[in-house]
Formats: structure tokens, sequence, C-alpha cells
């Protein structure tokens, strides 16, 4: 095994252990034996748990919003685009291991006692926020902040009901059903109402 | 100090620390130490750190809704009523300990791995699902299921983003507004269209 594979292996064994159980409930003990690395080697990658933690919200936060933006881009109308978000939410909700956002876990957990913990939960959610309002950009909303304000509460709050399940519907489609009628009540101020007679 | 005495402190200080900081970053020792009461009266209170967490939690869910509920028994129009939700939330995220929600936070630390706190997470959030559906009740709402979930992902997705201070303005501001065109495009399903001519 290399240094990369050991790497690569710890990592994965790290994600599945921290995002399924909590961080605080695993030890680096139980690290090394998921992942079949030597102890020696686990330092040698990993120096400590909080270098371990660092690398596993870092690489999650970038696979999250990479497979976020090529479920939108699948789409090419501003409006899909956007609600394209809450498919993407319906699918991860969906997977078998799916316990909530690992950032707003992390951020629970250790926010208040951790601040690099807490500073990488704060840059991925800006960086939903900030794809958010790329999006309501390009539908066009005449106040793009406020409706990405508001995307941003339904796509947190279906993340949370999902992982808590809240609900019998599914928390995405919820969301969805909402955030089109945010979505046309934001357009509705900018598009001319063509039903009213011409003149008036 | 007799031993309701004893109690309740020992509540004021796990509370002031658990939320604080999270649960399992504090230990009785701390709690001890804050509540000023002896070990051996601490754990004649409650016998152990698991028994606490329950009473924190059991104590934080029926102040919680019981403060919710009095914010919204100052308002007797169905739809203020329905709105004052976000106002209560406005006025908890301007509070100088605000962290977030406990159950959130705790179901984000110990969900997996305590039957308990996943227990009393889920019912805090199912007591103010019903409340936000009594509301659409209340307002006259033609579908109350959906409306009441759809509620719940603002007030959720409000409390995270205020939590991690993820957006300028004030997440039950935005809230609010999202609300009141949920609501006004629940209503407008059942409400006759008053602005067409007779006889249409």
């Amino acid at each position: 095994m290399d240094r990369q594979e050991a790497h690569d292996r710890i990592l994965d064994a790290a994600e599945q252990l921290f995002y399924g159980r909590g961080i605080q409930a695993v030890g680096m003990a139980e690290i090394r034996q998921a992942s079949g690395v030597s102890l020696k080697r686990l330092y040698q990658c990993f120096a400590s748990k909080e270098d371990l933690v660092d690398a596993y919200l870092r690489r999650r936060d970038q696979r999250w919003h990479q497979a976020l933006a090529e479920h939108i881009d699948r789409h090419r109308s501003p409006e899909r685009r956007l609600l394209a978000v809450f498919d993407f939410l319906a699918a991860w909700f969906d997977t078998s291991d799916f316990r909530g956002c690992a950032f707003i876990n992390a951020f629970g957990e250790l926010g208040a006692v951790s601040t690099p913990v807490a500073g990488l939960a704060r840059a991925h959610k800006c960086a939903l926020r900030a794809q958010l309002r790329a999006l309501a950009v390009e539908a066009d909303a005449e106040d793009a902040e406020a409706l990405a304000d508001q995307l941003l509460l339904l796509v947190e709050g279906a993340i949370v009901a999902a992982a808590m399940r809240q609900t019998h519907h599914c928390p995405a489609e919820q969301g969805k059903a909402a955030a089109r009628g945010l979505l046309n009540a934001h357009l509705s101020t900018t598009t001319p109402d063509l039903s009213a007679p011409p003149g008036e």
C-alpha cells in the first residue's frame, strides 16, 4: 500500500465513521481499524485527529458542491436549474447512509469549541448561498439577494427535516413546491402582467 | 441548599454548558463546579450524565414551546398568529447566548449513537410541526399539511442560518417574508377571486 492509497483509505474510513456517528464519538483507533492502515502510517498521513477532521470536511465540501453543480448543469432553463437543487436533495436524502448535513452536524457538535470546524462549516454554507444567489440572478429575480436567502432557508430546512424525519412527505418535494412559489412571486414583480387589458 | 434548589442549580448549569458548548464537550466535574453543588449531591439528583442530558432536553423542550405559544397568543388574527412564529425566532436569535436549536445540535452530535437523545429531538420537532399545522388550520389553508411542512422548512432553515450566520439579513425576517408569500399562495386557492367580474 503506497502513501496515497493509505491516505485515501484513512479518509474514506474517517468520513464513514465521522459522518455516520459524529466526530467526537469516533476515536483514531477505530479509524485505524476500519481503514486497515497501521497506526504509524495513520499518523504519518494525519498528524492529529484535528488534521483528519479538517481533511474530511474539506473533501466532503468539495465533493458535495461538485455533485450539486453537476446536477444543476443537466438543465438549461434558469427555472429548472434553480429547482434542480431540490431534486439533488431528494436523491441525497434517499441514500442509505444519509444523516443530514455533515457541516450542520459538525457545527452543532464542535462549532462552539473548535474555530477551524466552525470556519469550515461557515465556508461550506457560504458557498451554497453563493450558488443559490447565482441561480436567482440567472432566473432574473428582481431581488436576487432576498430570493437566495429564502431559498437557503428552504434548503437547510429540508436537510434538517429529512435527517430527523419530521414529515411524512419528502422534505425535498415540499421545498421544491415552496421554492417554485417563491420564484414565481419574485418574478411576478418584474414580468409584465400579460393578463391586463392593453392601455390600462 | 435543599434538594430542589440543588436540582435546579445543576440543571441551570448543565443547560448553559451543554447548549453553549455541546454535550460531549462538557463533563460532570465541570457541571459540578459551575453549579456549586457537591459531586455526591449531583449524583443524588442525577444518577448519570445520560439522566442529566435527558432532564436538560425535556425542560428546554417544555420552556421553548411554552414561550412560543405565549408569543403566538399575543395575537388574535390567524395570519398574525402564524407569522408571529417568526417574530418569536427573531427575538430568540437576538439573545446573547443563542447557538442554534439545542435539539438539532444534540441530534447532529448524538442522534446516531443515543436512542433517547434522538427520540427527544424528534419529539421536540414533532410538537413544532403540530403547532404549525394548527396555525395553518386556523388560517384556513386549503392544504394545512402541505403548508405546515413548508413552514417547518422555513423555521428550521432560519434557525440553522441564524446559528451559522449565513446571511447578512435576519433569517427570521427572510423566513417571515417567505411564509407570508406561502400563506397567500395557500389561501388564494380557497378565497374567491373578488376581482373577477360577477357572473364569470
